[in-house]
């Protein structure tokens, strides 16, 4: 079992960088709920955090938001009534890196 | 013209009351940016609106957030690094009520 969560980003994603797909699945028995999508033909890790209401849903965004912005690395965040879906790659590489998995732990811990 | 922005939202939704789609497209000309989808067999109005970063476009999502809750009636909201993609349409109707239309057209307000 890894520490994700805590593990610091790496930022210098270079194209070797890429996490091969059965590393991604590896990585994902780790982490609850994350599944591993296409959307574009560009592989990215979800996962829907249900809410009681809109406004928690809304709260749930700009908690993550925040610890977006603090790793300076940026998730799509569906929005929607009870619901919120976290979808995270890496746009430079076109798809993911281990810093997409460190993100979704984290995400994890904010639920 | 109409001035759907000012519009009060009619909260008793019924049945009847969902728009055909030439009246929804007619009233899409009033609403630039605005285009008709269909999401697993839904009708959806949706529009993209662009920023200059992460934050900003989570701004945007909160002041949408807010007209939303104020109307209690809520949209899809995809917030992403410099876009926010706002969707407006009638859940308990399964399609488009003049209310999506009213709420599209406050959003553009907002921008």
């Amino acid at each position: 079992m890894t520490d994700l969560a805590n593990e610091t980003l790496d930022n210098s994603q270079s194209a070797a960088s890429q996490l091969p797909t059965e590393q991604v699945s590896a990585l994902l028995r780790e982490l609850p709920g994350w599944v591993l999508k296409k959307v574009e033909d560009v592989e990215r890790i979800e996962k829907a955090f249900h809410f009681d209401d809109f406004n928690a849903a809304l709260a749930f965004t700009n908690k993550v938001a925040a610890i977006a912005e603090q790793a300076n690395h940026h998730p799509a965040l569906l929005t929607e009534w009870g619901k919120v879906t976290v979808g995270w790659w890496s746009h430079a590489l076109g798809g993911l890196h281990r810093n997409d998995l460190i993100m979704a732990a984290r995400t994890n811990e904010l639920a």
